[in-house]
């Protein structure tokens, strides 16, 4: 049986189910808490934090709700919001068994970004739900940052949540796969020597990121896109596809008459960007253009083994932290909330997004290499170089309520 | 303009509106912040902490729901939920204005019981929604702590979670406010060699603290109350009352055939506690019993003031810091909330909210005197006392899920 939460804090490494298990001994009594910003001595501070004083704090705030910004933690909070149904590669485990990777990502907003984030895991599926919960808690929150909701529910969500509500909402499984997988790209591209116009793209998977990734490219000027699902090239003429994967379709293989199936569009493809879990056999990667850009993103196995692409391919990313070339959203998603919290941004732009990518890949500088496309998750300078560049961005957009940065 | 969150971090006493004024200086930025129980210092940890080996602690969730409570911050938490209908004394102020109120009680719950309260303020005041928005989210949570929720929504809302849910759920505005006044009633009655069996109570105010106030009471074994709200006593015979009043009728003044105004009812009274916000004449008051028992609970303007009180009265309890016996609920949320964790206990109970109230009065022990009913909210030892008396409660009413404690 499990200890209570007072033997844990008491014997951290004692009496819990899996106890010697790093990973375990690591979780036991989860990974976060509260911190009182204000120290209550006796009766003259609680009188300050509280009854009475505290009174006067919610009069102003309710007379100028502005204030929110300056008398509470609201405008650096955001709720990581999640229904479990696609955690990790896990899948739809639920709820409760997400939580340790919305407590993970608080960590992360945290020492990355500064924010404090939230773990809401939602018990229910429904996208009606889901859309109506978060609109209620809004209020509690600067910003909602929406986390392993499976596709294609997880768009009608994001886009319901961004029509209804002022603050920034983001879905991190499409956006900052997004961003950080676009930086790494661009790098790529100049390394390379190709031009963004030209570059012929695969895109393997059309969920959430895949669906994400391809838009970024788009907005990025990359035009030549395929995105390839199970039954191959999305195009228009498919029958079997959502309304998601048909608009998807019109932007993409549409344009350039891309049909078929993986195995043919590869053929001389220059780029090729996995976000589906699967695995591309040796003598489809062989067939690339020279010079060919892999990027394996599947979590633990890349679509493509390092091993195998670096056989047929110049430049190489993964997932993974024991390879070089990490495509991590930690790279981010903390400093994009930061920035936008800054200015107290009214919503996170796509002018946002693609500031956030340029500036990740303007720090990798001169030292950009085959193994050094994309900079670590622990060098110090990402989360300033990214917070500036979205702060910028959501001016110049017109989404910045802040008068000072 | 407000300044920006980076700003306030930066130069915590300047730019903001009210600067200057220590209430508001001590509010700025908020009054609660995340923690990170764990540090984050290169790949390695990230990997424990987060992808990949946190899949394993979701895996096992997944296949354990128990093991939440070893892993995972939920066990510790308690979501701190209003709708902003009753904040303090203000009214209905909405969900904005009454966060400072939220993060005052996290701030609270954190430094005298330990528990990692999280503010809710929903942008909604429909009973349902409130309920289907706090059972959606309850997978985040360990407990439920209702506040400044008007009544009479408030019961059932209360009544609702309490049945849909298997973890603590708490109005403290009801059942924090009737702990404290119990535990200070049952040293008053001591001191003045009264027995409850023939005590003569009169509660003044039949709202969320009215209701569970007169509740607890009888519980505790007062037989003889009359409750008033501002048409006079309730009995059965009035035409004009809601089911929750109807009832406490039966329950109360029924039972020894009383009826009539407040100055009626208060002639030989030997108890007042006014939770009301009105006010009672000295003229009123003087007409009690001898040795009378005053308790004008309202904040910052008590029903009968300290000092007309005290003319009349041998105990004098009041709301407010500045005045000798206060009756704050900051007795008894945080100890309540960190005796149910401790056990994991399913529910609170009566059991453990008297046994809370027996408690807090034991702690006054030999210094019993008419100016030490109840102990200061800094006196250190309030904390285990209550937690350890709620937690021994739990296991003898059978709410509590934990072996160990």
């Amino acid at each position: 049986m499990p200890a209570s939460v007072n033997d844990v804090s008491d014997h951290p490494f004692a009496g819990h189910p899996f106890a010697g298990d790093p990973v375990f001994d690591l979780h036991v009594g989860g990974k976060m808490a509260i911190r009182s910003a204000v120290a209550l001595a006796g009766a003259d501070e609680l009188s300050l934090a509280y009854t009475p004083g505290v009174a006067r704090v919610c009069e102003a705030i309710a007379e100028n709700p502005e204030l929110t910004a300056s008398y509470t933690w609201v405008p650096n909070t955001v709720a990581i919001v999640t229904d479990g149904t696609a955690v990790l590669g896990l899948g739809d485990i639920g709820p409760a068994a997400a939580m340790p990777v919305m407590e993970g990502k608080a960590v992360l907003f945290k020492q990355f970004g500064g924010v404090d984030g939230i773990p809401i895991c939602l018990a229910t599926t429904d996208v009606e739900e889901i859309v109506e919960t978060v609109v209620r808690m809004a209020p509690s929150f600067g910003g909602i940052n929406l986390e392993d909701i499976s596709a294609p529910r997880c768009f009608e969500i994001e886009q319901r949540l961004k029509d209804r509500l002022d603050i920034p909402v983001f879905h991190d499984d499409q956006h900052g796969t997004a961003v950080v997988a676009l930086a790494a790209l661009q790098n790529a591209l100049k390394l390379t020597g190709r031009l963004v116009e030209t570059t012929r793209v695969v895109i393997a998977g059309a969920g959430a990121a895949g669906v994400a990734v391809t838009r970024i490219m788009l907005e990025a000027g990359i035009k030549d896109i395929a995105v390839v699902d199970r039954q191959g090239v999305l195009n228009s003429e498919r029958s079997d596809l959502t309304q998601v994967k048909l608009d998807l379709a019109r932007d993409t293989a549409d344009n350039f008459g891309r049909s078929g199936s993986l195995a043919e569009v590869m053929q001389g493809a220059d780029v090729y960007i996995g976000v589906s879990g699967g695995t591309v056999p040796e003598e489809i990667v062989e067939t690339m253009a020279d010079d060919a850009i892999i990027f394996g993103l599947a979590n633990p196995n890349p679509e493509v083994h390092p091993d195998v692409a670096h056989r047929h391919a110049r430049v190489v990313a993964t997932g993974r932290s024991d390879f070089p070339n990490q495509i991590n959203n930690v790279l981010a998603f903390p400093g994009i909330f930061r920035g936008a919290f800054d200015v107290r941004a009214s919503s996170i732009t796509e002018g946002m997004k693609l500031a956030a990518a340029k500036a990740l890949a303007d720090l990798v500088g001169d030292d950009l290499s085959e193994d050094l496309i994309i900079p670590s998750p622990f060098d110090a300078r990402v989360g300033n170089a990214v917070s500036s560049a979205v702060a910028e961005a959501a001016r110049r957009d017109g989404v910045a309520r802040a008068t000072t940065d």
